[in-house]
């Protein structure tokens, strides 16, 4: 571990200084398939919105490793024992939760790869680094699957409390200068604990995970369903499943050959194989903007129009209430666009359309948080007098949106 | 003027939110060409040292606006007259001093746009904005060229002390994590005051001076001059010059139009017409990016490679010294690389070759930084007793660094 | 007003610099009346818990000052006319709103000055100044008492969202270290207008205020009604009450004149003439704490035991709960201490007894926080969809405490 | 170890959380020695000019000590060892390092315990405490003294780089809200290293080193000798000197039992027995303070007026210049003063002095600050190429102030 010691240091505006502890961590953070993650930017296309937001998925996921080390300091700090090895396994299963990130993979998600998800393709490349690294990340993946003996490990990858929503609250609250969001990692960490193998929080914390909850809250409302992303990502998602259909109808787009690969096929979970790993490998956002900036000049007019819109930030109106629209109006709209253009219907419903958003800040069930009471016993937070307040945090809220043209195209 | 009463906001993690203080202004914002410069980078590939550094020139415009605004207050409160005209076109002349930026732009002025510099371009693109604007800009430009009559206009937009490096020190400092870097440009602009119409800093403001002029000087070791930056940009230099070469012998390379048009062609400011400043408005870093991922997998061994270590990070070695290297020592380094390789002495000599760099924190020269004492009299910095150490700052420093492969290439 | 051209800054953590805007302002500041303030600190005991927090009512008083700066060029900026003298009368009244405070200013009020609250004292205090200044505040005062014909104006200086609150809930966490209650203060200021001459808050800042409630009540739990404050405030005042009562029995007791007068004399709103004021005005913490220093050596137990617990912080334990103590259990406590050291059981109660604190975050009736709608209506903000969650935050709490003595005194 | 599990947190608003890491640490920062701490202002009067500067010598020794924890972890990864008795002895060093100091120290060692400083008076309170503590501190001493054998233990509690200097002048910077002095301690502290038992800095942190001399110059010229400050403790010299006077001339002077004490008794290092400690301990900023307010109302002239000037903060001019004022000019002002007021002119020299303050930021000889090379040699900073700038630091710099009334006392 000689090499380590000469303590590699990466400069955090968040943290400071984020320390690589151990070599296998570093080799894993050289390999291509991570340094990729420096070309998929960690909130889509929010930086629209917010003009700061470009940080990138291979910064939060240093981040999270960083609050992990953290984690483990303070659980050591209080008695609970961890061996070396499940440290390390524990950097590498928070550093490598998200690796299977596509570009915009909200969007991908939702068109041209429709039949995947980027925690099954985390796996898939987990598998692949362990085959790599002879068998070094076994441990690794074993947490990460939430297969591993100790509960509370899986809970510090992925829970309400998880090191990954730790960093990424406080990582985009940062970026896009949204302070009503910021959350203090730190001082809720140093306010776990272990209890009957599952993770708990001490009672002197149970403000500083309202806020938590409450920042959660507002962050949702306000930046990741901030009415201008919402539009800009489903134009997005209309832009690539409409090269899809023009692809496979016959029409050449101009791309990447990474890119082409996943708009002239389909992929699921089955035939998800090393090759086509190897090709999602090469996918970043890169990719994506590169071809919007290219249809621009397409001939087809629907594509043309919906990466014009997003390449320039011209974007639909968009209306927010608590009650849905009327179909009608939304018909009539479509209609008249689809006059005013000489489009289908169908093609028309591209730039006319409605949607639901829900924000639910804290889920109680299952998975609940459990405060640790100064005298001893376990009690779900919800359930604390004085924090009664924290129950409407747990039941969801839906809204909807209408997006249509403003005046003209 | 009354939509700009809305009060549009910009969040930004820096001063908390940036206020758009006219419609005009929100215009040129929203004009594709200004839109453009959300997709390139203020600091090239410096991510690939501080994993935050993806801020746009995009936001470093906006930012030198809201200085502007602070500037222009201060002033005003120190009976300074500003008219409503003036003001608008100070706003305008800051927000629009870079636009002539293309991606990595040092980079690609020292290879395939040799003859173009981008304070020509930002001319360029403000004469064609002016036209689509009716003679709005008129005034801007003016102030911009240095020709508006009033002389301290031009030292807001371009001197020591303008608001231009007042707000990217600073933001590049914050996004990069070196706080070493971070300068309190809202404070340094208070100590603002104009005498004989030349921008002065009040005495009191003598430190801020000082603490302005060191950060600068750590800014550009630390982070500008940071070896492994520059290692990158020297490959991506070197990129960029050997596609053009064999784009220029016939070998087609993908690549964007516009990229490809400025391998074709050679562009110098003659040259440089309304269709050329159409093409350079396509050019991002999307395209430069998106170019070295598809050359990884070209036939030409110079090119590959290159655009292989700018990809995954996978750079040539550096060493800096205060001496020149020895020149024996480089060619007998590029002899073995072209043996190993086959490859000529030239071609070699893109993977093992010296620079020298340079920093210079202060010209007292010319332009140098006038302090207003209390006793009404004006002082350059360097000539005032207790500041003398400054001196030492306005002397220039000169390293040398040499690049090799690390065993193998 | 050619000597404020001077623009005499105060530096600020929190907010930078504070500028004096007016050479009246600069006046009232050197007044021994307002200087006084520098001795009597913000948060009274609560350093005893957070180390940091010993900023004075001095510098919150300033801070509001600055806040109202920003206040009125937002406002004015959005078109709301303001004229100069109306500015200089609304820094008057917020720089002296607090100025009545004395010394642990709840504690005082809860023993030897119960017939007084700092309000009215204020009043006393602007209109000595008054006088002294030839009338230049009357128009200040008017606003103050909320006479002036402009509601909006005493709702800046006195309401739900007024400039105090805004400031001291970000300078209380600012220097307890308490981030919970961080609000965003010149975010929200950024978000005011006046409808019908009324406050609102534009509707893009609904969030800000959703944030802005939850950080009140944050602080109210852990930061003013923090348990080990509480303690050291009940002990204050009970060695208060003590001293007065022994006073007036005859015992001779050490302190400063202006301290000796309040413990003899009792003090209401009538007999409040200007020589007591005169004595009022020397009275500051260090009247106190020397006091309470001096008094560990007296010979009345109840006295000298309060006064040590407090100068070395060896506190009574206290326990808090959601439901009333049994009258028994605090019964058999006072017996066993006024036993054990042969006191009265009303002298032991000094050491045992028990007390309720409530906290609510917000007051939804008469002066709620109205919001100005997208669509032009103004709504009180718990009637909105979305938002119905802050209706918990207009319920009051309650909890009640016990206090007693660790092993032994 | 049982009772420190429960992990002490101290919220502070500079590095979060400060962690109590012993028992034993936890019950000296109990001990009514360590809580008077509270009572003594970390920069004396300084908060007449930076009104946030109120943060106390109790709150430094926490951060230093918080520090400390830092530097081993550091220290030990790099595989330096340390055994937990070192640890705990070094935690001990730092926190009691300055226990010694009284209020207003440097205004107190210059005039009424003029025989004493703060170290010899720390090494007493320390051997007190080491026998209450049945020799537990006996190893802290050892390395406070500078005996214990591993060198640099000394040179992290005083030296060019201690934690002491990397905690004040930060919080210094923090709390007066002067920027310009902030230090990054925790990023300079990751650079530390040993190298021949002697405390190192590794290459990397060599523009971190020379940050934080410019930073410690700046705060220097900007804070600790701001000439308001300089003047402030001027007067509080001369008003506690002359109290002296007066008390051994037979007046009788108010004031608590411990400050009489000292204005009866001259002091000196031997004549300071465990009486004289018990009676300094109960001395703080509230003795100090409380009688100045009093002696504001005294018959003598020259203290009446001090004490005003100070509590009212009506000071004395006072001018900054790089040469010596000419003496004829003081004399003279002495001789109008003199008359003026029937003021022998040695009670004049009160009000119309001259002094000189010098500012060094970095001593090269001795104790210089060596750093480790890349190349595995070390070297004294100064003499590296490209440093050579920092030479200029080491020059001592020299200014000469002269103080005199305004038009009239």
């Amino acid at each position: 571990m000689d090499k380590a010691r000469k303590l590699t240091l990466l400069n955090d505006p968040i943290y400071g200084f984020i320390t690589i502890p151990d070599p296998l961590i570093f080799r894993l953070i050289q390999h291509p398939y991570f340094q990729r993650l420096r070309r998929i930017s960690q909130m889509g296309l929010s930086y629209l919105v917010f003009p700061g937001a470009h940080h990138t998925r291979f910064h939060h996921a240093l981040g999270s490793m960083y609050l992990m080390q953290k984690a483990i300091r303070i659980l050591r700090f209080k008695d609970i024992e961890i061996s070396d090895k499940e440290e390390l396994a524990l950097y590498i299963a928070i550093l490598l939760h998200d690796i299977g990130h596509g570009p915009f993979s909200h969007a991908m998600e939702s068109s041209i790869v429709e039949g995947l998800n980027h925690e099954a393709i985390s796996g898939h490349f987990m598998n692949a680094l362990n085959d790599e690294f002879n068998g070094e990340l076994t441990m690794a993946i074993s947490i990460f699957k939430g297969e591993y003996k100790r509960k509370f490990f899986f809970q510090l990858i992925s829970g309400q409390l998880d090191l990954d929503r730790a960093d990424y609250l406080k990582r985009d609250s940062f970026y896009s200068g949204v302070p009503e969001g910021n959350v203090n990692s730190e001082r809720l960490i140093s306010m776990l604990n272990v209890y009957n193998d599952e993770l708990v929080v001490e009672e002197k914390g149970i403000y500083s995970i309202e806020k938590f909850l409450t920042a959660r809250r507002l962050m949702y409302w306000q930046v990741y369903l901030h009415k201008t992303s919402l539009v800009a990502e489903q134009l997005m998602i209309r832009a690539l499943k409409r090269a899809k259909l023009l692809v496979k109808s016959g029409v050449y787009l101009s791309g990447s050959k990474a890119l082409q690969y996943f708009l002239k096929n389909d992929t699921d979970a089955r035939n998800f194989d090393g090759s086509a790993l190897e090709i999602y490998a090469k996918l970043d956002d890169y990719d994506i903007i590169s071809a919007l900036k290219d249809w621009q000049y397409q001939d087809d007019f629907v594509l043309k129009e919906l990466s014009r819109m997003i390449i320039n930030r011209d974007l639909l109106k968009i209306k927010i209430k608590s009650k849905k629209f009327k179909s009608e109006k939304i018909q009539s709209h479509i209609l008249s666009i689809s006059e005013q253009f000489s489009l289908t219907k169908e093609e028309a419903s591209n730039f006319v359309f409605q949607g639901e958003i829900s924000n639910q800040a804290y889920e109680s069930k299952n998975d609940g948080i459990q405060i640790l009471m100064e005298n001893g016993k376990v009690c779900e937070i919800t359930k604390i007098a004085n924090h009664l307040n924290l129950k409407v945090l747990a039941k969801p809220v839906t809204m909807f949106y209408m997006c249509h043209p403003k005046s003209k195209l």
